[in-house]
């Protein structure tokens, strides 16, 4: 069967369903980029593996009332998802210090970050993406007041319910990026992904990265690393 | 007579004083620095526009209720300053985009920032000086949320005096960046300088730079445009 792609992202792909507008499938490429697409390589099995890993911490999501566009895990690279009209913000949790929070705050590497903060970044690739304060945000018109304090919310909530999930599985949850979207009622909807190609993960024991800074850096296998992080949150891919 | 420099930075030295701890006299250079040092030279006279400016100011904000460190005009390159635990931070207001908040929100060069905003940096050479959110000062524990919010709000008040002194003389106040100190019973008050080294200033009537841009990116005299600044404002170098 034919399909419509609606969106062909650097990741993923949002495929239009026949007869129906409210929802996409959300498929789940193999291309890895960094640093705004200079790097690019592509590694077998990282869409599945991203596919189940999101799903899987969408659905621990959806348990603890966190309103998610997750619908279903429909095969292995694809979900079906809730369309929303995205905001443009990067929305950013970061539990331990690591990569730009580090540059600009001059504070170590991995100490930790108490209590929780969350950043913001204009998701906007021709600018590549820089941080906005709630000012830029306010004259950007990108949200109102009261979506932003929404957004900033869900996006602390959302860490309280995934940093005891990874610990459990003896990994760090370091940082991690979010986009929420509106739905057509007006409702403040997490969007997109949950996967180590968005999130910053240390083994607790080692301090090994399990998460595409495997990738950026060179540090090793990055479908091993991928596959540690399934296997230890028990998720079936 | 031999003087103690207790710090000497690119653009000013602060003197001690004999027997008196409470106070500095703040000498102003006529050495240009830009881009984090990397561009350098020296005009002769700069720091005596500097400080006539920078003193005329002053005493339009202190005439204005702002709270500053400014005693008095002492010769033609110093002025008497009160000594204040400066506040790592440089907060700039921004009436129109320019410089780096049209690199971030992709906001056309000029176009009006209505209200005005207050953004802040980290004053940290090493680091480059980047900008920070509330929740950066907050873990940085730079200040607290009330002398945050005081600060900002000091800097809006600021903004609201001289804008109509510079439009007065022809002079679109563009953006300015400002330093904040807490004397030794805990109040915020207005420090170091407000010159065309530290603003952006556009002639009006043909958007030219009459501030360092004019060093920065050599487009004419910098002793000349600075000159004019005063002579517009009515200040007697
Ligand atoms: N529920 C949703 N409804 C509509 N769009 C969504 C939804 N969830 C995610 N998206 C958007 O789908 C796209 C997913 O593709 P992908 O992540 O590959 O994009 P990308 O290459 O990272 O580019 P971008 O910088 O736009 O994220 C993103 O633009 C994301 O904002
Ligand atoms: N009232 C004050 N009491 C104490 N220090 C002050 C006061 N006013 C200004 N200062 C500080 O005096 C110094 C002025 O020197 P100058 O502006 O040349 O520094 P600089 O080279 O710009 O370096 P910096 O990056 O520290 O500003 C600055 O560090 C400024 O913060
Ligand atoms: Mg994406
Ligand atoms: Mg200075």
């Amino acid at each position: 069967m034919d399909f419509d792609v609606a969106y062909e992202g650097k990741a993923k792909q949002l495929i239009l369903l026949e007869d129906d507008r409210d929802h996409y499938v959300q498929r789940f490429k193999d291309d890895a980029t960094a640093f705004n697409g200079e790097k690019f390589a592509q590694f077998e099995g990282k869409g599945a593996l991203n596919n189940a890993i999101s799903s899987f911490l969408f659905e621990k999501l959806e348990e603890a009332g966190v309103l998610t566009h997750y619908i279903e895990r429909r095969t292995e690279t694809d979900m079906l998802i809730r369309k929303l009209e995205i905001v443009p913000l990067e929305v950013v949790v970061r539990n331990h210090v690591a990569g730009s929070l580090g540059r600009r705050t001059g504070l170590k590497e991995g100490s930790k970050v108490d209590p929780p903060i969350v950043e913001t970044y204009y998701k906007k690739d021709e600018l590549g993406d820089p941080i906005l304060a709630d000012v830029h945000i306010k004259m950007l018109d990108i949200v109102d007041d009261e979506e932003l304090d929404q957004i900033k919310q869900a996006a602390l909530r959302v860490n309280d319910v995934l940093q005891p999930i990874f610990e459990k599985a003896g990994i760090r949850l370091v940082d991690f990026k979010l986009e929420f979207g509106v739905d057509s009622a007006g409702a403040i909807i997490l969007g997109d992904e949950i996967s180590p190609d968005t999130s910053r993960l240390w083994d607790i024991e080692s301090g090994d990265s399990l998460d595409k800074d495997v990738f950026r850096y060179d540090k090793g296998e990055l479908i091993e690393a991928y596959e540690e992080v399934a296997e230890r949150l028990g998720v079936e891919v």
